[in-house]
């Protein structure tokens, strides 16, 4: 799924370009709007089911930088569904299509206890569903 | 109270400068110093006592920019106590002593149902002693 | 003009709402698409003209919080020009229209050699259109 | 080498844990004081050498969550450097010595023109005494 995103000064360091930790606020966006697009969101997942997703690995490759008042598009999939894990794939690229920056997130259910659990079988289905 | 700060490429924004919306971190760090200097930490305040101090206004006026790598003096004092609410001042300045920014916030203690309230007698005190 | 911001992760902190220093990110949001719906952008006025707008003032005054996932109305409006300095005022209300903060930002142009300077005629005219 | 790092309000997010996202601003920091504390900084290769040195890749490993006013250990280490590119390791710790968080960061020296180029020869000399 896409979604644009505006670059804003705030995003922006003083090297003239969107700040490389800033790429992580994207992908944030990019896999909480496929998941809506999805009938699912994360503020169901954490209170009805009070599972939280917190991720566990990010990996970014930079390619050529964002810059102020740039429009990017974010593609985000979900390309791994397990029973303990998901991992969601990123493209952020320029309003030209110029591919910006790639990266993933893998991600873990964790219950209100803090521990690591499994998918509930819907939820579970849910994202496979999802996952291309 | 003066803490030091030193800018991050993270803190600064494609102007060169820091980002305006980044003193009110530079605030954060002020006033929780101030009160951990004076035995007091927001941890205590609200884990011990269930009270939480949100802001309810806050001022900057921006007089000199800060810039990458610069080393910034934040001096905070505790200038108004009351049982319902309190106010921080702010000075922010260049490790050679420039003034860069000055700011006051007010914060309004806040129960764990959500409802202002005021402060409990012993921590009014303790606030009223860091006041001047 | 109105504009919609949904809250992420990256914009709350452990309070459970959002920083109060990101209202800050949403200001910024709010006057550059009042400008751009102007047919001005700030790049423009920048790389164009050789001027930058400082922020040298700003307040917020909170009034309730925005969470995780709300989507937000920016609504913001040019309230002054003068050849020396603008000021932007802010609402910001949840999606059923409740009031969540207010605010002002005033903006001084400086040139590129970093002094105080005036809005040149023709931006002056083009700003004054959009204040009201 | 390292230096420490205390989490602010600014930093975390409603899981009440520290964003994902802002490990980046941790590893900045570590990178910044590991070269200062060998004679080197950023402001000086950059001003004085006319080369930057973006990040091409970024990893995470998120082991346990950061916490609001938690003091944390950064420690980097630069573990590899060639004419081409530099590569960081962080490790991310909390005050009792508890991991937290596994990275690294590799950067590639880019000049004036914005194209990528390879160390002077002075400069990859004073890296490689660094690097271990």
């Amino acid at each position: 799924m896409r979604v644009w995103y505006r670059v804003i000064y705030g995003d922006t360091d003083c090297g003239g370009v969107m700040y490389y930790g800033n790429y992580l606020r994207l992908f944030e966006i990019g896999r909480t709007e496929l998941l809506r697009s999805a009938g699912l969101t994360y503020r169901q997942i954490e209170e009805g089911r009070g599972l939280i997703l917190p991720v566990v690995e990010v990996q970014v490759r930079y390619k050529a930088p964002a810059r102020y008042d740039d429009l990017l598009a974010i593609e985000t999939r979900l390309a791994e569904v397990r029973p303990h894990r998901v991992r969601f794939e990123y493209l952020v690229s320029s309003e030209e299509g110029r591919l910006l920056a790639t990266g993933h997130t893998v991600h873990a259910p964790v219950n209100r206890e803090g521990r690591l659990t499994r998918f509930p079988e819907d939820l579970l289905t849910a994202l496979q569903k999802i996952c291309r």
